[in-house]
């Protein structure tokens, strides 16, 4: 790899030199080109998102492989009149190039700039939020039977665009299920790429890689046909039954039976997503159906970029690259700590070396949790259970009945959609279900839908449940073992990005459930900081400039939310007017409110201040600048406690 | 309907004249018994459950239909050895009736009785915490490879019972879509009554409906499977395909496409679900298949019991019940309130009458929620989704999009499986979802799975949200029309069971958000006592009591969680050193720590007691009684606040 202290020559971002695309600023522009101009269109695209993406990272090969299918919708539709729905949306680029955001597109992931994700706060085009796989069908359905009884909106047309990996999610099937109870005109457009960010998994990525035109359908379809047609079986009546029957045929000869004609939903396809002018036909043909229907779209991730089609998986979110060789620029890492995920597969390697009974369970990111070092290792051992954190949860739950001590990574933001898991199959039976809770906090560049800011507050308020987070990678490591070692469910959370020290292979020891500890304490200061997680690191910096001013803090690293170690609170309680409390989540219902909690409850009236995240959205931007923003990175920490060192001198 | 008052002889609750049931204690007996006995100890388990039901009701035309099933695993299976997963696990009580609590069965329900549900704590025969739908198929899949990889447990058999409308949700399909990916032993038994408590929807539904023996299939089948050894489709090395030969064949002759086949999972059926003799057979013929398979079966709810095969909706729970007569028993309810969802549903009609934009939503229980009243007037504006809460949150979220205002009626519990929908597709963007939420607080005989004490605390924290709980039935209304003429999601919380008042029918009127109210309030009482819902209600009787004994209470309703009322707060907290607030939810994170968060920011050092749930499991009993445990019925309270004027004189 190269290293970005010795850059190349990179493209600067341009936004003309593009052919078609020049000339295009709004997608009645894109209508207005022949039918024939759009192959040239979609590789004009393909160039813009190259030599953008190679300077400002972001997701490559999902975004190359879906260029002519957006081409295709908006040529064929009114948008925004007519609405698209994306199912994780961040394939969606070439729709925002569109879409009135070529220039806008610069700055896309940054701070003040348009997000990586369409918005509805960003552009008409953008129908709803997206960033949480699955939901586009059960959004677009309620549009579609929204704008059906509406005056004056009965006409309009309703798409969801959704892959093959997220049409696993639960919530994608509930939608399918629905699709056909009610009048609507719903089109579901399956985009098949035959892979998530890794390797898809599940009975329905088997399905749909052998629901093709197997060599012998075409010669069997119509032998069969005329057979049919004479025995009666297809009648003249029944005419509308010809695609279906088609479909039947195919099930026949390929032993797979179609699941979307199974649930009511007329099926197209499978086709080829990478033929702009075919997909217009199509989309023509099929456009003004008054019924919900399902067009199955190959297409391949990377799409007009050899190095990514080569190696999807490595593209999926490449960073810099250079756009003539594809070859990947990174900074110099060598002299980093590792990432906290990194410290947590290799970590979990070892407690499965050790134990027996350990498993690993991800849903859908391996490589982003690390699981992956588990799967490799232990294939027999280790789950990735595709997009379906619910299952992966439950799952876990089955295992510890079992006797097996699962270790369930999934990021905090996507662990909300296992809430009912979590409460019902884990924790009110108290099973040991350790969930390892990545991209816990301020994520960054990912944005609002991204954050992880909520795990606190709805974790802590079940029963049964502990709570912990380690400011370094030995505590980390400590509490892994610790749950292996203790009953009932536990919660670890660690965020997104690099740990704190390169000397991470400590010996790993059981600690003791709800203490925390001691960072640095004087007898004669009135100001205690608390914190859990590696927040710690920021409040240490502030603790250390006010120390220089003449100002005493006290700093205790607590590690636990629940429980809380309530001997050092009574201690601290006993000693301090003021308590700090800081954490990378939200302060309402937060780490915070645990702590004020307790002084209520146990008769301390405290000067309390709580630092952490506010009671609003946060979107996108760099970690720091967010930290900063929300008040909590080591600026805004000296500045509150000098503020209240100043009221209590 | 037969007054209680009116009483006619009941059969007491006795446990023997049963017949082969009288010499049954366990399943090994079960086991002991000639195959041609099942149909008499299926016919004997009946009698039991009509003559136990019609004096201590529960759940009994789901645990009619499943006995034959139930008395099948047991003599096939070596339980508790081998595993059964229940889903939902009402329709199981046959299953605790043949392990070991067939006298205890007369306190099912009851406090300190066992559960309606089967649980682990309970018998060693339970595996799994049951109660909310669809968790069957990931749970027993846990446990299934869990044995598979534990040395003596290789042999153990998994058996997942899961019925038609849980399957629909998408947790079992996400289940259903990983069950091919490892090896393992799983049956999934899918027990097909084709309703859930209310009828079923879906087009899974449909399918399943359709997926029957049609009246030419045998005949298609025998010839066209000759034709097509002929023609090479089906050779010889493809033996094993036979089954999945005749399901293809099946679904051509159906139009119907076998989805359960689509995810590699083999299927049987579908047969008779009360031929106890045919089920046994054919388990024992699959027993020993190393393959995830479904075995189909269609039964009939209320099967055994004419009035209930007549009307099964009706007795899903039908309480008392003459058995004799089919009569149902019931208290003179005339002089009694509406239940509060009584009031919900005839509310949300008079809106919809009044505002085009208003749509009724639920999952699966539109009887339950009283959403039913809707769906006869506006058939085409409400949408009954079957058990799938995250699409119903999702598809509101569209429905909201296109303008439309969606209330969406879901019980506290089952909104957990929401909760990612309500974070990313509702307040993420701010739409205007009307969140109904049905059961909140302690629900009572149905338990630890059912009540609904986490909403407070876990929509709280999520920015854009608003949670209100109404006292009465006028401020429920006044909510419900607030939410429709204001902007963003609302949350409204009321319990199960009956409002206060008869007078209902108020006029409605638009309230200010985050405007609590004074009950009652005296310049010289030092305790303030803040609630919000209808457990105002029992701090009134404490707080009218203490004032009978001379000590000054005052008493707030605050209506709104979220946002508080910080004007009264303010006023409350400045003239006040004690405050009181009373939830009937968790306190960790609750209610009564949004009061605490706010005195803490704004500078007010009181002395503040939170009453409502602890932080551990409730299970069942009255919901009296339970509160009463909690402390927060009236003596509770009324103990609470004497305890702080002793203190605060």
């Amino acid at each position: 790899m190269k290293q970005e202290s010795a850059q190349s020559p990179l493209l600067a971002t341009k936004t003309s030199g593009y052919g078609l695309l020049d000339s295009i600023s709004s997608p009645a522009d894109v209508r207005a080109l022949r039918l024939d101009q759009l192959p040239e269109l979609c590789a004009d695209i393909r160039r813009y998102l190259i030599d953008n993406l190679s300077v400002n990272p972001g997701h490559f090969a999902s975004s190359m492989g879906a260029v002519d299918i957006i081409v295709a919708l908006h040529y064929v539709y009114d948008t925004p009149t007519d609405h698209l729905f994306w199912d994780v949306g961040h394939q969606a680029y070439a729709h925002k190039i569109l879409t009135g955001r070529k220039e806008a597109f610069a700055n896309q992931r940054k701070k003040g700039g348009i997000s990586g994700f369409p918005s509805p706060l960003e552009s008409e085009f953008d129908t709803f939020v997206t960033g949480h796989a699955s939901n586009s069908i059960s959004a677009a359905l309620g549009r579609a039977i929204a704008d059906r009884n509406t005056p004056g909106k009965e006409k309009c047309k309703t798409v969801a665009v959704i892959g093959d990996a997220s049409i696993s999610g639960g919530l994608a099937f509930e939608g399918l299920n629905n699709v056909a109870n009610n009048p609507n005109n719903l089109l579901i457009i399956l985009n098949d790429n035959e892979m998530s960010i890794d390797a898809n998994v599940g009975g329905l990525h088997v399905y749909l890689s052998e629901l093709s035109t197997s060599a012998g359908y075409n010669k069997w379809r119509s032998k069969l046909y005329k057979a049919f047609r004479r025995k009666g079986v297809v009648t003249e009546a029944g005419k509308g039954r010809i695609q279906r029957f088609a479909n039947s045929v195919k099930s026949l000869v390929s032993g797979k039976q179609n699941i979307f004609e199974g649930l009511n939903i007329r099926y197209f396809g499978p086709f080829d997503g990478h033929d702009v002018i075919k997909i217009v036909k199509i989309l023509n043909d099929i456009k003004d159906m008054e019924t919900p229907r399902l067009l199955h779209l190959h297409t391949i991730k990377g799409k007009g970029y050899a190095p990514a089609e080569e190696n999807p998986a490595k593209w999926h979110a490449p960073g810099l690259f250079d756009p003539e060789t594809g070859e990947k620029i990174c900074k110099d890492s060598s002299d980093s700590p590792l990432a906290w995920q990194e410290v947590f597969g290799r970590t979990l390697v070892e407690l499965a070396h050790r134990d027996d009974r350990v498993m690993g369970v991800t849903a859908a990111m391996p490589s982003g949790t690390s699981v992956s070092r588990m799967l490799s290792e232990f294939p027999e051992r280790t789950f990735d259970v595709g997009i379906s954190e619910g299952h992966a949860v439950t799952f876990s739950a089955g295992l510890a009945t079992g006797g097996k001590r699962p270790f369930t990574a999934i990021y905090s933001t996507f662990l909300q959609r296992a809430y009912d898991n979590i409460v019902n199959d884990v924790c009110i039976q108290g099973l040991p279900v350790t969930f390892c809770i990545d991209r816990a906090g301020i994520v960054g560049e990912d944005g609002v839908t991204h954050h992880g800011l909520l795990d606190i507050a709805y974790l802590r308020c079940i029963p049964n449940m502990k709570v912990a987070s380690p400011a370094d990678e030995e505590t980390l490591r400590n509490l892994m073992l610790t749950s292996l070692h203790s009953d009932g469910p536990m919660a670890i959370r660690y965020p997104r990005g690099k740990a704190t020290t390169k000397d991470w292979q400590t010996e790993m020891k059981v600690i003791e459930i709800g203490k925390g500890r001691v960072i640095n304490e004087q007898p004669d200061s009135d100001i205690a900081v608390l914190t859990v997680g590696p927040i710690l690191h920021e409040a240490k910096k502030a603790v250390d400039a006010l120390r220089s001013k003449g100002i005493k803090v006290n700093l205790y690293d607590m590690i636990w939310v629940k429980p809380l170690d309530t001997d050092l609170l009574n201690r601290i309680a006993s000693s301090h007017s003021n308590i700090v409390t800081i954490e990378d989540g939200v302060t309402t219902g937060g780490f915070g409110t645990a702590v004020t909690e307790w002084c209520r409850d146990n008769g301390f009236d405290l000067n309390i201040k709580s630092l952490g995240a506010p009671d609003s959205w946060i979107a996108h931007g760099t970690v720091a600048q967010l930290r900063h923003d929300c008040g909590y990175d080591s600026d805004g920490i000296e500045a509150a406690i000098a503020k209240l060192a100043v009221k209590n001198p």
